[in-house]
């Protein structure tokens, strides 16, 4: 078999040692954070630290967390029935509760007229492009940005924060909603108000057990540099494909964006494509945000910052991170390569 | 440190050894089940595989199901908006969409004039009482019948049941709603669009596939008989309480109900203060459903039966297991005897 280069941390990440070991710690854990007995109150007990924890390493001590399924149902939570604006940058869980009448320039960037009534993410998870965020924004959806770069919630400006547990080494299916102090919202899921009646239902102690860890140690591998060394190869995969392909666009290359994000457009040729034969060298890259990627479909977040149809049908996105290698990204580079040229001979 | 016995499983059961294994080897399972490469196919493939035992475990082969993260979220999604009927004996996470408008019988049972309009629970999580469901049925919470008790989803007769992996051996914060082939819900969470559209939001693959082991090793458990056992332990502890007891009143036992579960009124005898002194004691019991155990308050459940409301806040549910043993019933019995006769004493 064919080694394998895991080169879509955006769509989701490789579960972090610190998370599964908390996870299996959190198996041995019996009670329910509700029963007032001792194995609930130990139950709880786990809850809370890890609540603190991820307050800890998003700098958003003194906020509340709320811990949903997801940044999907935080962005639910956060966002619908609020009457905000956004651009068609934002993911569809954002955007589905928003009007997309914001435009984004070529650059990405989003120029926000009304922050109280605006949804703006920090990082897009296509081109990892990162915003500026006004003071006074609604909602920001952080779950591409937090662990990758640094970022204080408390210092954002922003009223709510969205985050999700698999983009930075933690487990799928948990997120949290974060609340600036005093604020509050209206529970979608009712019951037995859990998460201080904002988020009924029994919580995911596994899982929150080890987005805590994922998010700790993503904390101190931000500070200890590690993201340098991703955007150190990020930047050698950028320049040897761009030396290969002369019309490919790099986008996102000249302003703020992700350490770990490459989007590149070959006109022409169409993503899908690309994904398909990179797979079958051995490369998982996407041609877009996983949710979409199983419609063939141009990128809406593209067709926002102006690309055309086809363009926007010919991006392909590769995202690294820490346990990528220089080698990892060459050998990308060299297999890309040689299929841009049979694409371009055969066109 | 005093031995413990956890006797609360309908708040929430110790996590099984085959979910255990099955979540650790998920863990290796690097990708988005939404992408199209090797690594996501492979996820996909784990989250289609988990669909099918659930399934084949509940009888329901041929329905559709929609992973949520629990039974509340299964509820919101099969309930909310619909205008359906229930009775108060219904869980909160149920009745909160609904018109508690029907009876209860002093036995606890429910009696439905409009089928395709009503919510019933097949088991009472307080009282283990089984309703009979009509043909016809909107929603039934199957969430503590499942397991515990032998069903057939297909042969339920109702067009949607919700389930929840932590009742039966499973992880906290993964469960399902099960719909009857050709029927559909309108999504609550936007964006992805996974399950089928149904309830975007990356799937909690590690969740789901500890859910798909404990409902697998649960029928397996059922078809063995081990139930039989749990109730002969229950029916020793009903016996062994009722003699230490006069005026005890043992709900539901003249009625099918789980075998698992023991509601036992001491009239004027606070269930929260039974429930401190075992747990000092060394036992885990619970005076309601965990989920609203920390308010202190009369059961809704035992007043929807005709309870005063002094019988209904006297209540203690003991919930056991196949992990219980005659041993653990009859020290519980005994402690709580002594505990009984002094409570009586200072009355």
């Amino acid at each position: 078999m064919k080694p394998r280069s895991y080169l879509d941390w955006n769509a989701t990440t490789p579960l972090r040692p610190e998370a599964k070991a908390a996870m299996i710690a959190a198996m041995e854990c019996v009670g329910n954070p509700s029963s007032v007995h001792a194995e609930g109150r130990a139950a709880k007990s786990l809850l809370e630290r890890a609540r603190g924890q991820i307050a800890a390493a998003l700098g958003a001590d003194g906020a509340d967390i709320v811990f949903t399924s997801g940044a999907t149902e935080a962005a639910a939570l956060a966002c619908a029935g609020r009457g905000l604006h956004c651009a068609d940058v934002e993911h569809e869980a954002v955007s589905a509760w928003c009007q997309a009448d914001l435009a984004a320039d070529a650059q990405g960037q989003v120029h926000v007229t009304d922050p109280a009534r605006t949804a703006l993410q920090y990082a897009n998870s296509e081109t990892g492009i990162l915003q500026t965020l006004p003071e006074g924004l609604a909602v920001s959806d952080l779950t591409q940005a937090f662990g990758k770069v640094p970022l204080a919630f408390n210092w954002l400006g922003c009223d709510m924060g969205l985050i999700s547990a698999h983009k930075l080494g933690g487990p799928k299916g948990i997120g949290a909603l974060i609340l600036r102090r005093g604020l509050d919202v209206a529970a979608q899921l009712k019951g037995g108000g859990q998460e201080m009646g904002r988020r009924a239902g029994t919580e995911n102690l596994i899982g929150i057990a080890g987005f805590a860890a994922a998010s700790e140690a993503a904390a101190r591998d931000l500070a200890n540099g590690v993201w340098d060394q991703v955007a150190e190869i990020r930047n050698i995969l950028d320049s040897a494909l761009s030396a290969t392909a002369n019309e490919t666009i790099s986008v996102g290359n000249g302003v703020p964006r992700l350490p770990n994000t490459l989007c590149l457009v070959t006109p022409g040729w169409k993503g899908e494509t690309q994904v398909m034969q990179m797979d079958l060298a051995g490369f998982a890259v996407s041609a877009g945000s996983a949710c979409s990627s199983g419609k063939v479909k141009a990128s809406r977040v593209l067709r926002a910052m102006g690309f055309d149809d086809v363009a926007a049908g010919s991006a392909l996105r590769i995202s690294i991170g820490p346990a990528t290698t220089t080698e990892d990204v060459l050998r990308f580079a060299d297999v890309w390569g040689a299929q841009y040229r049979k694409a371009r001979a055969r066109a």
